[in-house]
């Protein structure tokens, strides 16, 4: 996370939006990714992502995919919807949960939380809070607000809310499935990348036409020349079946002679939007095949110059 | 939809399992795709597809992907674990909602349903109820029921719950994005196939090993043969990012010689679950593509067995 921490510490002193309220996983996301700036939470992801737009915030700290429930839509259209953004950084958190109730507070006859966070943690309450009532929330903070006011007993909660609410700890690091994770990102609009490692991940959006075998060619330029793929997502265009976009990540960096070879190629069989380059939060090293390194590239491009003029055959 | 009525007659007086409760668009899709059928409702996907695996239910209809929400990761999920099944039917609805209040009931001061819902309505609340407030329920039948128990004044449900709950419907068709689907597929355990239309989906789920072109591979055994994909979905496997299965919808019929050329080609290459073979609800038929068509293979493997006889050359 080096190269995160230092795209973003040249915005030091102005705002990071996030996808709110105070209290979740994303708020969370936004410290690990921007420590030390002035975090301001927005109500949805697309108001976060629009007030990095109209410049009203440097960078959106935004959640992208959750290994349990999927990608996350909102994310996925607020992206290659509207004027161009692209990531500068990630974050993966575990997705752990904490209880909280009112301090020295009685029976707990209610737990609150959002429906996703309580169908992640059904078990430990079942086993722990029996006699508990499980009771819906538009989102985890809302929990602890609501328990805060005395609706509930309870709440399910991301571990940073207790700093912001009144409430003791019952339990921490609880979750039914051990390794569940979120991936978030850091976005910014189109200005510098950030420098390349060796472990990075390059995103685009692709619109293709709905042809047979298309996804197949758009996958093969990246296969052909070795560069592997990290996720495929596809998302109907204006909400209804039939038409994709497809949501392509990859290792490599745009800076990198292969990645840029592959780009072009992408590029000729259909409309690209970039959505950055930027280190892969796992730290993993990008696969090289011999004869798919950014050296080969240049070499190659060297001998077809060297023909081009002359001095070679 | 003829066929999938067809396949599910052999069923008359036995039980269809769906995801509840009573009065969700689960329901709704289940009496399209069952009509006249003994309902039962079931907590969860998982319980509803553990009915149909035990032998407690003969079929169940399940939500598969919603085309503003994405996929259901819990179908994805329950369909690739335990015991196979496959799909026989399918149906897509227009996603549209009622709001039910108590019958004569006064002010408006709050309005419940599950929060994907409230968002997929929000517009219609800011414009005709300003005044209620938005409030989580786990699910659009349980707001019904929260206001017929007097918790809260109004619901945002799915059309048929009015049929379940002493309410009266303020208002129906309502919805912000006009054109937001779900699709609902109907499963059994492993038997008779539906009968081929022309028109038809095929699903399958590949688990392969994460190399490098793996994916463009795959979906290359579909292009070569002109088999047009419907659509595509990566999960991760183990709930944790990194390896993926790819959840795969194509056009064509298992019985039909170029799915099974296919099919055969995909099986050399990664571990294959079949989730069925049936007619689409769009009812576009297949593209053909010239030298693709079932008697292409036919002739093609009849001119091989020719050579092998000596016959021809």
């Amino acid at each position: 996370m080096k190269t995160a921490t230092r795209a973003v510490s040249s915005l030091t002193s102005v705002r990071i939006a996030y996808f709110g309220p105070q209290g979740t996983f994303t708020e969370q996301a936004a410290r690990a990714l921007a420590p030390g700036e002035d975090l301001t939470p927005f109500e949805t992801v697309r108001l976060a992502l629009a007030a990095v737009r109209d410049g009203a915030a440097d960078a959106a700290c935004i959640p992208i995919e959750n290994s349990v429930e999927g990608v996350v839509p909102a994310t996925l259209d607020g992206l290659s919807d509207d004027a161009p953004l692209v990531a500068v950084a990630e974050a993966i958190l575990p997705i752990q949960f904490s209880v909280l109730t009112r301090p020295g507070g009685g029976d707990l006859r209610t737990v609150a939380s959002h429906p996703h966070a309580l169908a992640q943690v059904r078990e430990w309450l079942e086993a722990n809070l029996p006699d508990a009532t499980p009771v819906a929330a538009s989102s985890t903070a809302a929990a602890a607000v609501a328990v805060v006011a005395g609706e509930f007993d309870a709440a399910v909660c991301a571990p940073v809310a207790i700093e912001h609410y009144p409430l003791a700890e019952l339990a921490t690091g609880i979750a039914d499935v051990g390794e569940a994770q979120t991936r978030f990102l850091l976005v910014r609009r189109p200005g510098e990348l950030p420098a390349p490692t060796g472990a990075d991940r390059t995103s685009i959006v692709a619109a293709a036409e709905n042809r047979t075998g298309t996804l197949a060619q758009l996958l093969s330029e990246l296969a052909n020349r070795a560069i592997n793929l990290i996720r495929l997502d596809a998302r109907p265009v204006r909400d209804s079946f039939g038409e994709y976009r497809f949501f392509i990540d990859f290792e490599g960096h745009v800076t990198e002679p292969r990645i840029v070879d592959a780009l072009t190629g992408l590029r000729r069989r259909c409309h690209l939007r970039f959505l950055g380059s930027h280190p892969r939060a796992d730290r993993l090293p990008a696969t090289i095949e011999a004869g798919a390194g950014n050296q080969d590239f240049l070499d190659a491009q060297s001998w077809v110059d060297a023909v081009l003029k002359g001095t070679d055959a």
